[in-house]
């Protein structure tokens, strides 16, 4: 086995699941990340956890949900109980075809989504973390070489969390001491608030309310948006390309948009319900392990030099406690390249700068 | 897809888990079982069920084994939560190494099923049903090519179980009637008592209180057996060959035994406790769609023209309603061929002569 899989392994059980000893964990498995799996199962066993298997395969899924007549029981009872009584919930992704539902009708998978949120809601309330095992699906989706592909993506996973994780924690002190954001760019000049609102320092731990490896940003649930954004980094969703989404808000919500390419998706996710017109995350990507774009929203939106803005759900790790923020059955990331002409500010003073952070050499 | 692997799958919801409108269904999934899994995903889909689908796999099993100290937490939380939460437990068998699991500790293995015995009687109050995906490893197993192995799964798997349960209602009712057994063949002369005791008629159908798919044999609880017994069909017991065990019974207790191959891994499970000396099952082949041994007992002991008798555990279905049967931590089934030069005989009466039974052409 290559070392750097179970580097990964350990990263993850250790750094960002922090496994103890009788932990009851749950471990989905992507059909191409069974490598990887075996180096999680091997960590798990070392440390003494509880290990149950599922088996998380688009193709699966996709052939399900096109028999099935769309009228979904909410939240079946079994895997409501197994996410209940889980402590962990590791994700390893890796699949053989990132487009393997491209063919499932939209409102089918909307009704399915919808019927889930109980468990959706059981599955976050664990010590969750999703990552990907590099497979060559994913390769190919990153236009890489598959060794090429590895480094990539072992750059981006295998990193000291530690020193990024104090490099973040002053991204977060400015957004928790801040009321109002305003990002302007090319074809952006948008305001959220976000006071009252608690910054995530995601550094790929539970520890640190961050539930993706890789991670490396700082996010919060922003309110109130004003004005337009355009996402020029490409992107994948439901497997269809799109390119270049315009959002144009006006009290909080999306008042007009379109898109270079693949509008009729951003439709399909605007239209789920009324959350899903609504910011529910305002995030700075600070992982410079990653320093381009490849097509997977795990990667794209830790990268350096990005921000990048969700449509629907909020996560409550923003919120004060008991207080809901914004609520739908989506939470879909688009990403907006700030490294030239761009700007942050935060109650009017500039944070970033084209990429450079206040604290950083460059900034003027 | 291959249209037999779709009519796999029918068979497994349809006759043998009769699978409804919101049944809550565990799908186990082997890593070369995948196709199958689509499939039955498909059917689970038509079918209004709701799926979950957990990851079997001997190398993920054989890393989580060997790294653990051995102290196993007894019947995990999440775990049994899901199991007493499903109305069904289907299992697609398919690794990609037989052996995936040979060097886990023996006693290793012991210590994680011993404190597994909640989750497996969980299991078994589900409508459970084992089957296998023909693979490569199988094929290899049985010493067949591949395809060569799929049309000989095929055939053992899509039957019309229908009329073959008709056919083994009689040799249900006639053991139901019987109250002494007798077997006589090249090397065999044995008498048994079976007075009291309830065949079951294993259709591959939680119907017939039958969970294997294929299935295809009449199975009853014997006791006071007397005589002696040759088994010259080939098996693989605890990883070892082992050819031509013989027996000798007095007073239903193994008195005498030898093998021409394996005796030592014969005497290991013989000296296993009191009721590994005793019989717990015989069984009758009755599924001629298998019609050579393979080295897996899930089609093994369902061969037309051969009878089984296991020592050690007998099932409950067997006995009256609270009464208990042969008692056992093993339960180790041996087949013997009964084509030629034998005949089955019930209070005296020849049920089957040489592989034919007495309700069918050719029987003198």
């Amino acid at each position: 086995m290559d070392e750097r899989v179970r580097e990964h392994a350990a990263v993850l059980v250790d750094w960002s699941a922090r496994i103890e000893d009788g932990d009851n964990v749950v471990l989905s498995v992507g059909p191409d990340a069974h490598e990887l799996a075996v180096a999680v199962a091997e960590a798990l066993g070392e440390r003494g956890a509880n290990l149950l298997a599922t088996y998380s395969s688009g193709e699966i899924t996709r052939a399900y949900l096109r028999a099935h007549d769309g009228e979904f029981d909410e939240n079946p009872a079994h895997e409501l109980a197994l996410v209940e009584n889980a402590d962990v919930y590791l994700s390893l992704g890796g699949g053989r075809n990132t487009s393997a539902t491209a063919d499932v009708p939209g409102e089918t998978r909307q009704a399915y989504n919808s019927a889930r949120s109980e468990l959706r809601e059981a599955r976050m309330d664990t010590r969750w973390v999703s990552t990907v095992h590099p497979t060559r699906s994913l390769a190919q989706q990153a236009n890489m070489a598959y060794e090429e592909y590895q480094t990539f993506a072992y750059d981006a996973i295998l990193r000291d969390w530690e020193s990024l994780a104090d490099e973040m924690a002053q991204m977060k002190a400015l957004l928790d001491d801040g009321s109002e954001v305003r990002l302007v760019s090319n074809g952006t000049d948008l305001t959220m608030s976000i006071d009252g609102r608690t910054a995530v320092n995601s550094a790929a731990s539970v520890a640190y309310d961050s539930h993706n490896l890789p991670s490396g940003e700082v996010f919060t649930a922003p309110y109130a948006t004003e004005g337009e954004v355009t996402f020029d980094v490409p992107m994948t969703l439901h497997g269809e390309s799109v390119r270049n989404v315009r959002l144009e808000f006006e009290d909080g919500a999306v008042v007009d948009y379109d898109a270079d390419q693949g509008e009729a998706v951003l439709t399909e996710i605007i239209e789920t319900d009324d959350g899903a017109r609504r910011l529910g995350e305002l995030g700075i990507g600070m992982n410079r392990g990653i320093d381009r774009y490849t097509d997977n929203i795990l990667f794209d939106e830790k990268m350096g030099d990005t921000i990048h803005l969700a449509l629907g759900r909020a996560y409550d790790s923003n919120l004060p406690d008991g207080e809901s923020g914004n609520d739908s059955a989506v939470h879909v990331d688009m990403i907006t390249d700030v490294s030239e002409d761009s700007r942050l500010e935060i109650d009017g003073d500039v944070v970033q700068r084209n990429g450079r952070f206040r604290w950083e050499d460059g900034f003027e």
